[in-house]
């Protein structure tokens, strides 16, 4: 089965123009999909609603009890339920996914030393319920799945969303489906030049992901996302995109 | 196939020995069953905590755009993904739905005359999507769902957990389905003496329901979970309990 992920960051879920775009093309993306989509900038509105101050250490949430609660009721309930019941409404039978459902993703919790993120948790590859997602994508069903997953006895952890849609990509891949996976973000791929958005580098690989980052042309949030693209392909993810540059072995 | 239907209360989820001791019990029901939840008092919580008004009219939460954004991340967001961690936690393959899941349950508006209850809807028995209940059933999955439903266009409405329980139960044996429908909440069943928790009355009919009215023993809230218990029976569900209440036909 060859599947399609589409990771959303915030910025789309965030902008209704660009979210409703977003929507109209993914409904019409043919065969198997998956929509992954983060939620922070949500969970940071209502933290500060409810007067719950949001720590980031290295771009990632300290997530405390009240934070997780955050979490779960952004990313699990308001952001997933908008997407789902805009899809529905486009004709795209969506059905929204925490890790806890079906068992959907495990992670583990990540180590408080150095640095203790609360209910944070890493995904594994072997954390993906594989048989799951295969059964509600034969159904014609489209998962949305939010980087809410499920840790040991009933606890939720707050993981990364580029990395679910990751460790989905690869779990699905390893398991002998065909899987193409594109992040969809603010800018419209990686830049050559971080000012011109017309600078959209078209192919990045190994070889020249080195040496863009040797010469400063790759570097902060884009750094993890390529990274983690480079490793799906190594493990046998058929393509990924950043926006518009495809990343490939060399 | 038969299916348990259980709907649990506020004062249930509210409470963490109650609920544990609830889903202990659940997980171990035999055969297909399905969770019905409501959250209202989570809701009122965090709309207190967010400075929204909370406005009751007949027992109904009055939904503005702000209280189905609370409605939908409590209900769909807090307390299903806890609900269902916890039944993971417990060997119980849980999976969470609002209605706009796999187009698992649509609502009607209902009309802003006399009442204007805003994004309130009501489902009437064939907004049931039976054959994705039936597929995730037989894929051994256990559906727990909110009372948050489908309108038109993508919009979602906020409902009353009894009426979706009810409305599941009819349509599940209306397609065929042995349906059991159980309402857990605060009390022990229908008292015949408000004050005392011994005087559960172990068996309604129609004809006794006529006479406990009118003898004044059932009123207040009690009186419409009484009705829409009756209602279902005529309507082909194979049983209902309201807490050890069992109410049967004549």
């Amino acid at each position: 089965m060859s599947i399609s992920i589409y990771k959303i960051g915030g910025s789309i879920t965030e902008d209704a123009e660009a979210l409703d775009a977003f929507l109209r093309e993914f409904a019409i993306v043919p065969g198997a999909k998956i929509l992954v989509h983060g939620g922070g900038k949500e969970a940071t509105r209502l933290a500060d609603a409810l007067g719950v101050p949001t720590r980031m250490v290295n771009g990632r949430r300290v997530t405390d009890a009240a934070m997780l609660d955050i979490a779960v009721m952004t990313y699990g309930g308001l952001v997933n339920k908008r997407l789902v019941a805009s899809l529905q409404s486009l004709g795209c039978d969506a059905l929204g996914l925490c890790g806890a459902d079906g068992h959907a993703i495990r992670a583990v919790r990540r180590n408080p030393e150095p640095v203790d993120f609360g209910f944070v948790g890493d995904i594994s590859t072997d954390g993906v319920n594989v048989s799951l997602f295969r059964k509600l994508l034969e159904g014609g069903i489209v998962p949305v799945v939010c980087a809410i997953a499920c840790g040991d006895s009933g606890m939720l952890l707050n993981c990364n969303a580029d990395g679910v849609a990751g460790a989905l990509a690869v779990a699905m891949a390893q398991a002998g489906e065909q899987v193409h996976l594109r992040y969809r973000f603010e800018l419209p791929g990686v830049l050559a030049d971080a000012a011109d958005p017309a600078s959209v580098i078209r192919n990045i690989t190994h070889r020249s992901a080195a040496q863009l980052k040797s010469d400063g042309i790759i570097s902060g949030g884009m750094l993890p996302k390529i990274d983690s693209a480079l490793a799906a392909l190594e493990q046998g993810v058929a393509s990924v995109e950043i926006g518009n540059t495809l990343i490939s072995n060399d």
